[in-house]
């Protein structure tokens, strides 16, 4: 039998869900877990190219023994590229004082962040915090004063979640009246994913005893911005926690070592890292991070000042700009979908700029307040497409198209931008970020 | 009121569950979920020694801006002596050739092992594959051979898991007949537990056309060992995978980059790690690696070669030694369960040498053939004690004692040692490993 160009697909018995190529997924993955039939996807063929090595070819590196042990790894040189954004250097210190980072979410896949690349805020860089002298103080409107130390914590009964963090300036180009030029990672990567293991701050406070009077409290950091936040007393208490671990390991100093904040599905900066102070008071604080930013500017001077859970939102990150198609075939069409108001139950993903959609399937485990990555094969014809995914979660919310946004909030708004992206594919494979 | 020390704690109102001193963890939660009472661990007394620092001092990190962001990031450098292990020099380059590295067990938290501190074996070294010159062969009894380039792997549909791998070495020396002296990592750190991504390998066998004959696969790595280990065809049609992600990037050098394989639940290494080649055949090949090694030795000259899922384990990890216990009071026993035929539905946990259990709160999400964290509460006398976990995986098989492992087996075997450990408690507070 010949040998197949992938330009002569075999695809045609593929079962099509939706417009533009998506195919159905319980059809393919039914049929790939068969074994019995040829899939037909023609995918092999790209490696047998006359330029391309021999596959039973001995490789110099199968030749020599290979480097030793580390006591700590670090990933290959060849994906040096994969890093954190604005920065060009890898090994460069960026800017201090106040800045963001952004995870390269269109070179990541599955729910997980790995800590290298975690999303970064801080508003006065990354304190050097010695956890030997670093305290947590609980004071305000409580029985007894608390102070705890790192030791101490550690002795308490841990719990583990994993949940996303994103903040809530992210996405906020997309208020913008012209699209942006820009990535997944540009656009939409101040948002990551770990598991998180800590204190359940319910504990602590029921050390201090709070007083009936208590509603809120403010939450400091240590940092030289004393990033300062009020959080609901019903949120503390509902599931906030004191992480001392992410992803197994201690807090990175990026991310709060030797403690943060964690509350699951609120804005970003609320998630208060370095922690050292939580204050019981009957109302919220007013704080300068909570009154001249983060809150959001609505039409006609409105302004919706307490709004904290981030809206269910999804991001196609591959394909997605900065990553080019090659030639037509079967692609996977892959991404991120959240809510902080609970479980994603379902993500609609279109190939044709919202005619149609076909719902994707979503990798296990489903978490709440987690990244959920949801899939879908995609049978490309080499024509133009726009790719869009909406997100759907428990409490039955719909993700909003860019329009039905703007013309609830206005143009003005920098945060809690949750719209529908629209990534359009040109006939040579490149991808843009276009407005439908 | 006056402060309490560590020594006068009020403790006296938890529920206890089992002997010497574990609590019940439901009691616990619900108390502390209530917000209205006063726990009354005296932890935070710790915090507040007069050698310590006032907790509303302005320290010198909030004093002055912190530091830049980078790319990559990377621990902090208190936490420098979190390495994997048997390393000395944290960044030294520990030997090449064949050995391993293991996971610094009793330092970690949560189910995920974070990709730096994986445990590693290797057989001649980490191969440097350029990802662009690596290909993965399909050869053997197929339809059509298949050739596939990290490019062409990359358009399939992908799939996520979450699994741990445990090498089939681990926990080896409690087959020993005196105790040996170590520490979790040096004992039982040849396990870790990642989410890995990548393609089903059910679906690239359906693109090969899997012939009637075929029974097994040949898994053979390009590392200077050639690793080669034989895999039933029928767990390639189950639960296999070719993983490209490891927690969320790229795989790590050291752990298979640019792909492996995964046999989730199965000895370590047949999830062959630098994957190049997998050929169909009617039997297994009896290679090197699966014949003078990873067989399971037992009495009387018998072997049980083919052995593959390993058996359900749980061990504690906190507090464990290394660790030293500062005082009696509260604290919190934790520790890691897993089964290669499943999911973990209990973990019994026994303070008293194993005459008395109370079952473990297990952190959510409880995954099949992925790690499962386990917690109970534990009020310390300061007197001794030992400390014991037993798994039991949803198969309804209990995690033996080591006297029946032993009974079974005998003193020889070197492989899938799954007994009970005891972790013996001093008075002084330190830990040791002992046979009960």
């Amino acid at each position: 039998m010949a040998k197949k160009t992938s330009s002569d697909l075999d695809l045609g018995e593929l079962e099509l869900a939706a417009g533009n190529g998506l195919v159905d997924r319980r059809g393919f993955l039914n049929r790939a877990g068969s074994a019995a039939g040829i899939l037909g996807t023609g995918l092999a063929s790209l490696a047998v190219s006359p330029a391309q090595a021999d596959p039973l070819k001995v490789q110099d590196w199968t030749k020599t023994p290979g480097l030793g042990f580390t006591a700590y790894g670090q990933p290959s040189q060849y994906e040096n590229g994969v890093g954190r954004g604005p920065i060009v250097e890898p090994n460069a210190m960026y800017k201090t004082g106040p800045g963001s980072i952004r995870s390269p979410l269109q070179f990541l896949d599955g729910m997980i962040t790995p800590n290298g690349l975690h999303f970064e805020r801080s508003h006065n860089g990354i304190p050097d915090i010695k956890p030997d002298e670093h305290r947590l103080l609980i004071h305000g409107l409580v029985k007894r004063p608390q102070v705890f130390t790192l030791e101490a914590l550690s002795r308490y009964p841990m719990t583990s979640r994993i949940s996303f963090v994103e903040c809530a300036g992210n996405s906020g180009s997309l208020y913008g009246k012209t699209a942006a030029d820009g990535t997944a990672q540009t656009l939409h990567g101040l948002l990551s994913c770990a598991e998180w293991t800590g204190v359940s701050l319910a504990l602590l406070l029921d050390e201090a005893g709070v007083d009936p009077k208590a509603k809120w409290l403010l939450a400091e950091g240590a940092d030289a911005a004393s990033m300062t936040r009020s959080i609901p007393l019903a949120k503390a208490l509902d599931d906030a926690m004191i992480p001392l671990y992410q992803n197994g390991e201690r807090l990175r100093p990026s991310n709060g070592y030797p403690m943060r904040l964690l509350v699951p599905g609120y804005q970003g900066n609320m998630n208060v890292k370095w922690l050292h102070r939580l204050k019981l008071t009957e109302g919220p604080t007013m704080t300068r991070d909570e009154t001249s930013r983060y809150s959001l500017l609505l039409k006609e001077g409105k302004v919706a000042q307490f709004k904290f859970p981030l809206d269910a939102k999804a991001v196609i990150t591959k394909p997605s700009p900065g990553l080019t198609m090659k030639g037509a075939g079967l692609y996977e069409i892959s991404g991120l979908a959240w809510s902080g108001n609970g479980k994603i139950v379902r993500v609609d993903v279109s190939a044709d700029g919202g005619k149609s959609f076909a719902p994707a399937v979503l990798s296990e485990p489903v978490l709440s307040k987690a990244l959920t990555r949801f899939r879908l094969p995609w049978k490309w014809d080499g024509g133009p497409a726009v790719l869009q995914a909406r997100a759907v979660d428990d409490t039955g919310y719909v993700q909003p198209t860019r329009d039905a946004l703007v013309a609830a909030r206005g143009n003005s708004p920098a945060y809690h931008n949750n719209a529908i992206t629209n990534w359009a594919v040109a006939v040579d494979g490149g991808l843009k970020h276009v407005y439908a």
